[in-house]
């Protein structure tokens, strides 16, 4: 298993480099970091993507805006740095978790003369060592969900693979673990519109490490799903509500909608820094839509006309109903509701919410 | 309306110019014909594409084909070409129904000294013309059961316009009907992934006649759908077997399954043409897959891992259980099934299906 690549790389020179996944897969470039604003701009840019991933950029973003704050003022110009990468996205709730965990370090040297430079570098690290680790425990736990049935295929939306976390992955981790278990027999992948992340990245994450991928449109998976062979829908999560919906790629809802109907069970697999139990539903959650180029263009090449109305939303929200399990890092939710996410939510962590 | 703009216009000449739609919209090409082969490969190349133009292109093929075949062997060279132009696309039916009406022409005409081209040519003017004609039918039809409810959106996949028929269009024939008629408020058009005819051409058509459209990618669907404004989902037809099974673009099958879970209606629009009761279901019927560049390429650019699996089916069946009616030019099938449609094709034709 490649489960040390990784988008993300602090360097000893103190600056931050990222793999520009914009090229992928026909050109493996990478960007060098040392602002926060160009962190910010890289998750914007969707240099880096995927929900953990844009926490722990964030994270290390913090890191460079603490290196440049000098003088007593250093708090302030931290603060408006944060402010500047919580900005940067709006709907992946690990972009805030990770920085209320920067804020905390912040907050506990408040006094000292100088920003706590090591301690938010230690904390950055953390995030992203945790994020590892929290990958490969839930791919335990989803593999394991898929150890009670006999092996099938199943079929995967978006990128949620190494190039989307701290490595490793979150529904490509499960799907990567049980592989190695021989719990699956191949994978669907979507090519998943408009970025194309299916095909530009999780296909080319599954084929360097020789697993069976198909990838088709997203549009053939009630053809694919209808016949049978397709034991489970896997997908990320960029945010998961107190009810349980979750807000994910754009498609996903679609597919849990047609999953439902053919009978085949959907997992969301999503570490516990995704939950927000600050929101009641998935009706409150932002969902951001991107620039219309993304639909009327391929390259220069232009593929609508001009003066349309375009509507480019990048995420949608599954209602709970739709979702078999949600797999986070402290286990599984069977069912998820409010009451079972409260519930598991005690029972894993007596705090409450991640 | 616009209901003369056509992508298929016979010359002075002698030849066939097509409205090259693989550039549309940002380039518009003609290309000149004067041979059955180029009008095949035109068909192949979807240069000319909707299953009733398919057809359109196939009669006026034959019509080429007659020009040039003299001698007295002309009758095995038109049969020649008419086996290569039922061999440029496998599952719109209305290509061989087209061919099989000139057939007819020319088995009336088996023993003359030369092949009756100008009956031929009258002939595929007549398979235009009256496509012309069922669609401003099946447009009143159409639009007649939307006048049922109040006005509201509507959702529409692939091109099924003017581009794809003799004039007007078969489902958005139904839409600009409806539209001049103040039956509904808007049209989302899907993407249609890979080849972005909704993109390209529905868009585009919609825009020329000032119909307001949103698009958007394919994979919206339901996010769309759960808002409550769509009223129904109206789609074209390539193939409708005995059973009420419909070949369509690929993704008519998966919108149809969340038209049906978010309770909004399916209409089916295409002219008898389309039908053929010689296929039991929609099982039997052959689904085209093109080549996968199409899924791994934009222009020049690579947007897939070399090496991987690809499946690009182009078509798809959509169970008639799914379907809320199917509008032809001989008025509408509610509900459709094996007894509907069998009774429905005995009252309107007592000579079967057509």
């Amino acid at each position: 298993m490649t489960a040390h690549l990784t988008p993300i790389r602090w360097c000893d020179d103190d600056s931050l480099e990222l793999l520009d996944q914009r090229w992928l897969p026909s050109r493996r470039e990478t960007l060098r970091i040392d602002t926060a604003e160009a962190a910010a701009e890289a998750i914007t840019a969707m240099v880096v993507r995927g929900a953990p991933a844009i926490g722990i950029t964030a994270a290390y973003g913090v890191v460079l805006a603490a290196r440049q704050a000098t003088g007593p003022e250093w708090p302030a110009r931290l603060d408006a740095a944060m402010t500047r990468l919580g900005a940067s996205r709006p709907t992946a709730i690990n972009l805030f978790w990770a920085l209320e965990r920067m804020r905390a370090v912040i907050t506990a040297h408040r006094h000292a003369d100088a920003p706590p430079v090591e301690r938010l570098l230690e904390t950055a690290r953390d995030i992203q060592r945790q994020d590892l680790a929290d990958c490969l425990a839930m791919g335990a736990y989803g593999a394991e969900l898929l150890a009670r049935e006999a092996p099938k295929a199943v079929m995967t939306h978006c990128n949620t693979g190494a190039l989307a976390t701290g490595g490793h992955g979150t529904a490509l981790g499960v799907i990567r673990t049980a592989w190695d278990r021989g719990l699956i027999t191949h994978v669907h992948a979507n090519e998943t519109r408009p970025w194309l992340q299916g095909a530009r990245l999780t296909a080319w994450e599954l084929a360097e490490e020789r697993i069976p991928v198909t990838l088709a449109v997203d549009s053939a998976a009630s053809l694919l799903l209808a016949q049978g062979k397709i034991g489970w829908l896997i997908v990320g999560a960029d945010r998961v509500t107190a009810n349980g919906d979750v807000a994910n790629k754009i498609g996903t809802f679609a597919l849990a909608v047609q999953a439902r109907h053919f009978g085949v069970k959907v997992m969301v697999v999503a570490p516990t820094s995704t939950f927000d139990a600050s929101l009641a539903s998935g009706d409150d959650i932002p969902i951001e839509t991107r620039e219309s180029r993304e639909l009327t263009h391929q390259g220069e090449r232009v593929v609508a006309p001009d003066g349309i109305d375009i509507y480019n939303p990048v995420f949608d929200v599954t209602p709970a109903g739709l979702i078999d399990v949600i797999v986070s890092e402290k286990g599984v939710i069977e069912s998820p509701d409010r009451n079972s996410l409260a519930a598991w939510l005690d029972a894993s962590d007596p705090g409450g919410f991640a």
